[in-house]
This record gives structure tokens, C-alpha cells and sequence, in this order.
């Protein structure tokens, strides 16, 4: 599945708990608000993100966190130092989810 | 893959590990004895089993579980409570684990 | 420390944090109503949430559940019942949790 | 044990190993250049290092990042948006480390 | 607790266990069966176990397969790899086990 | 994708990751060493490290350890106990991975 098909079968997916029930839309926007502008900015924030999908070796949320590290600003060397700490602080295991980070930042043209 | 060949996929390979060495027998049947109806009834053991996959990321258990559920006759508000306690329990990492459950339940016909 | 030590404190910090940002009451809002009496009955959602904390080796979380499965009447039968999908859901890493809720059971006053 | 304690038993272990074996040192060394000011200022690594603790459960990390953090000129806003990220990606099971963070925030003399 | 206190406390506590609940002796026989000499010889297993336990941050478990380890004679230096293999593994959020290993060395006379 | 296609893939994610940054590189030569023959024997490394593998749900590691078992020598009911090993630590929700391994077992033609 490309990229495309990808946000478009997280976002129908999203809308489909959202119609079944109020409490994932509501989960979901204070995720959002979470990850909004603050006294920390949003381009941290989301680079924090990508750092934590690493570690959680959650494909999905790199995918995701990646897209928001971009339309935020941050560059191929910003988005390399966050998947470093995903992985210095969750070992070898995490190897092949910055395996995939990279695979998704070329795919990206950030690469 | 759809659900059937999941299925059959499942039970091929627990056959083939249980032929190789008891050990997988033995602990797939203290698996199900733990889930059978006790003081706590087996739809609620299974629905546990639900939350339980969600908070684990296992896509094969949640598909697992979900079918437990249905044949126990858990119906589909039960079935997005406990994939709330998932979602609550183990945070935004595990959205995507609660979209394959919804898709899921698209395709075994109760949503 | 003791178990009404233990509930002043968590109590106490919760407070604390609720002070500091709306977030964090926010959010144990939505937990609690997660775990409300729905269709499926609070009783048993408090038992998953006793399987989760096992799973997850959260010992703030067994004694928080293991207060809420016998505040809605669960018994001793119930409760080693959840325990076990814990164990075997979590495997051998869990029996530390194990043993720390049935110490904890002891110290209820259930066992 | 209080804050300077953990710190002194912190650094002994780490001699001990780094002594034992030039494994832990190197790692150690990796794992601080990795911290380091980047195109990613140091002060939103450590931040990110915080949210990472919470959503690790890792309470030595919770404290070492907060002592970080401070360093880095971090303030109490910015650390409870570091938490709140760790909260919301971990959920609920994820609050015992919130409410050990804020404790070490009072101890620390930051809240 | 000293090191006598933890045994004892953890044998008390199975103990209690295996009284209410069958299953828990059962699942301890099949976990002393899996890690049996075999054709794996025990001590490699037990130092796995020690790898593993450093992994899931478990001090419980590293406690129990370091005194499993010597009593199968491995030495210091074997145990000094399989907690590195454990720190690799799992990253930096494990440093706190592998520091707790080391003082569990040095309190079993090892280091 | 085949065994053959998967293996070139992480050879060559590695090798984009290594000219991105220093990093990668370096801390896959450390795992290397890690897993080097030492005072444990490397194939008692390679099992341990199927082990952890399993126990960490992480397939790409359990095809990539499966490997190095096999290259150092391992039979089958080496590598069958080594799995046994992550079933028992990590519980049920790893039966999917121990599958996985299975069916990598079969396309490697050791089963």
C-alpha cells in the first residue's frame, strides 16, 4: 500500500470508531491538543513523536509522526536525530522500525 | 489474507509446533482453560482477552479474541467497550491496533 | 507503606497534577468512565482492568483495581481468575505482579 | 532515599560496570552523544527523553531526564508537556510514572 | 530486604499461589520444565533467562536467574555478557536492570 | 516476500541508514560484538537472542536470529527450546511470533 492509500485507510478507520462511538474522536483530539503548538513548539513535539514510535515499534505511528515532523519544518538531519533516540533508548529491537523510518522517509523525498 | 485463511493459517501452524514439541499443546491448552467459563463467564473472559490483545499490539490475538467474543455471543457494544479499555489503558499507540480491531469487525459482520 | 497510605498518596498526586493542568483530570476522567457500569458490567470491567495491570507489571495499577474489583463485589474466585489471564496472557515476567496482587489480596483482607 | 542519594548510587553503579566491563561505558558514552545538542537543541531532547521515561515506566529515567531537563533550562510548562506526551501515547498504565514525575518535580523544587 | 528475605518471600508468596489456585504451580513446573538441562545445557538457559529478565526491566526475575545462573557455575564474566545482551536488546531504558544486576553481583559475593 | 528478498532488504535499509548517519552503523557493529563467540559460545548467543526475539514480538529480529542460529550450527531442537524459552517468559500474546518462527523454520528448511 503506498502512502496515499495508507493516510486514507487510517483516516476512514478513524472516522468509522468516531461514528461507532464518541469516545475515539474525543481520544483522538486530545492526542491532537497534546501535540499542539505550546510552551513546547510543535515541530518538537512531533519529533518527540516520531522518537516514541521508534520505541514503540509502532509502524502506523511513524508513518504518522513522520508526516507531522515534515509539515512542521523539520529536515532529513532533525528527523535522523529523533529516530536515534527511539533507538539508543529501546536497543536493536527498534532496528527494523528505523529500518522502516528511513524506507517511509525515502518514499517521503525527504531522503 | 482474509479471515478464513487467517484462520486455517493459525491452526496449520499450532498443529505443526504442537507435533514438533508438546510444549505448545500443553500451554495452548492452559490458554483455553483459563479462558473457559468459570465464576467470571467465558463472554467476559473473552472480551478481556479483547483488551488485552489491544494493549498488546497483537493483530493476530485481536482477530483471535473478537471471534471468541462473537461466538460467546458478545454483540458489538460490548465488543467497542472493551477495545476502550485497551485504548485507555495502553494510550494513542495502540489507535491502530483498535482500527484493526474495527476493520475486523467489518469483515466478521458486526459493525 | 500501607494500602490507605498508598490510596493518599496516589490520591494526593493525582490532586496535584489536576492543579497543574486540566489534562491530567481530564484524562482520569475518561478513564473512569471507561470503566463505568456499561454493557458490560462495571464489575467485570474492573476484573479486565486487574489483567491488564498484571500484564502491563504495574503494581499502582493491581492495587487500584483489585480496590475497584471488590468495591463492586468481586470475590476471591474472580479475582485469582483475572489474575491468571494476566499470567498466562503475559507469561512468567508477570509472577512478580502475580505475587505482589496476592500479597496484596492478603493484606485486603480477601484471602 | 532522596534525590542526591539516587544520583551518588546512580553514578556508582555505572563505575562499577563501566570497571567490569568497557561495554556499559561506551554505551553510556553513545547514549550521551545521541543527547547532545544537534540540530535538535539538547533542551528538547531531554524533554524527549522525559516522555520517553513516562512511556517506558522507567522511574531511575523519569528522574535522570528531569535532572536533564533542568540543566537545560527547562521550565515546569514545558516539563508537564513532556509528561502529558508520554500519558496520552502510554495511557493509563503509564500515570504511576506521571505521578512519580511530579513527585520528583516537588523534590526538585520545581513545582 | 537482603537477598535470604527476597527468597524466602517470593517462595512464601508462590506458595500461597499454588494454595488457591492449581494453576500457578502448574505454569511454575512448566516454566522450572522449559528452562531443564536439554540440549540447550541449563546454565546457557539460565543465562538467557538473565537477558530476558534485563529486557522486561524485571528485578524479580533478574535476582531469581542470577542465583540460577551460579548454581549452574556460570562466573562473572558469562554473567557480564548475558546482561549485555539484555542492555543491546532492550537500549538505554534498561540501564536501571542492568545496574541492579551488578549490585545483586556484588551482594551474591560474584563481583 | 522470500527469505532471500527480506535478508536484502534490511542489507540494504542498513546500509542507507549507515551513510545517513555514523550512528546506525556504529551501533550495529556493537550488537555485532555483543553476539560475538565470547565466554558464552556465539551459538548460545544466537538462540538467547532468538529468545529475546520472541519475547519482543519483533519478526524481522526472529528471522534474522533464526540465521544465526542455523549458521552457528544450531539444529532444530536447539532452536525449538530457544522459542520455548520466549513462549514461557512472555506469555500467550508471543504465540503468534512463535508461529512466525516456525513457518521461517520450514522456508529455511530445518523443519
Amino acid at each position: 500500500m503506498d502512502i496515499k492509500s495508507k493516510n486514507e485507510n487510517r483516516a476512514d478507520l478513524n472516522k468509522l470508531m468516531a461514528e461507532n462511538d464518541d469516545f475515539f474522536a474525543t481520544f483522538g483530539a486530545m492526542d491532537d491538543a497534546v501535540y499542539e503548538d505550546g510552551v513546547i513548539p510543535k515541530k518538537y513535539k512531533e519529533l518527540t513523536g516520531l522518537s516514541i514510535s521508534i520505541l514503540s515499534s509502532c509502524e502506523e505511528c511513524i508513518l504518522y509522526h513522520l508526516q507531522g515532523c515534515i509539515s512542521e519544518g523539520a529536515n532529513k538531519a532533525e528527523l535522523i536525530e529523533a529516530i536515534k533516540m527511539g533507538v539508543i533508548g529501546g536497543g536493536s529491537i527498534r532496528f527494523p522500525s528505523a529500518r522502516y523510518a528511513f524506507k517511509m522517509m525515502q518514499d517521503l523525498g525527504v531522503l
